[in-house]
């Protein structure tokens, strides 16, 4: 199974991190949480999860992830002022890991200067930043482009999850075929 | 005196309302507070601050008011997607009225495409988003570039308060002189 990143700072979208999260491990992939700093313990903009950061992500080997998920809420506005959450960022895009972003995650990924030529959707207040950071922006509940995919919002979770696993498979056949 | 209107959705940075609000009032100017709701009362994200929006933007003539406020917080993200609010920056933008941007602030100029080829600050945050859309990003307490008056952070109300107050005299040599 697959080795996943989240990344994850204060006032992130509780259900954007808890649904995924879960639903991924369920299917049995490893999920690690990294953020700015180790140990810190960070909430969701809900107050209803508290969230420890197993690593900081400048301390963990991009190498060493199949994939990357962003949850939205503010976490991506903190995360991006991270220098060492940005490269780790820029390193799985340019190793041509799996990216997921949903919500304001794709705020990260501007970030990141991951976007260009990319088709793309987000929560709307990002849409505008999107098209300026060269994407092409679309409204639709799930979007695969390439070793990109995003979401919009809370309700499109389950459709995000599933093209997350849909993907992780077809991005490691080698794996799959040694089961 | 001038007559000034602030815009504000849920979430914004309290200090960045309060601080310019009362000042702006204390030195004798008309203060409103617009929002994409009449009536509706929008909280801090400190919670400290609770503001009645007493008109929607859209119910508002921007040719009534000398100059725009816009506190930040996760206001402006709310804000941007709001059609009224973004029409009527645009429409002071249009109209050469002093605008005035702090923290996320500028986040709804980027919506109203107010900063291209101006010379602006912001929350770090942001940053990339300016440059995105066309702006110069610099890291100063305060800029002022034309009609275009931008800070970064609560520490920087007192210097940004003081500007919009310098430029509003300096916008209404006519009302002055009438004194």
């Amino acid at each position: 199974m697959a080795r996943i990143a989240f990344v994850l700072g204060e006032d992130f979208e509780d259900s954007e991190f808890r649904k995924p999260y879960d639903r991924l491990r369920a299917a049995g992939h490893t999920v690690e949480v990294l953020g700015a700093k180790a140990g810190e313990t960070v909430t969701g903009k809900q107050g209803k999860e508290h969230v420890r950061i197993e690593a900081a992500a400048a301390d963990r080997d991009p190498a060493s992830y199949d994939a990357l998920v962003i949850p939205g809420g503010y976490s991506p506005d903190h995360l991006r002022i991270d220098q060492g959450v940005v490269a780790f960022v820029q390193e799985m895009v340019r190793a041509g890991k799996l990216i997921a972003a949903v919500c304001h995650g794709p705020q990260l990924l501007i970030e990141a200067d991951a976007v260009r030529g990319k088709t793309i959707t987000s929560w709307p207040s990002v849409r505008t930043d999107l098209r300026n950071a060269g994407a092409t922006w679309v409204d639709r509940e799930v979007v695969v482009d390439g070793k990109l995919i995003t979401s919009r919002k809370p309700a499109d979770l389950a459709a995000f999850t599933d093209a997350i696993n849909a993907n992780l498979g077809a991005a490691r056949p080698q794996a799959r075929a040694a089961h």
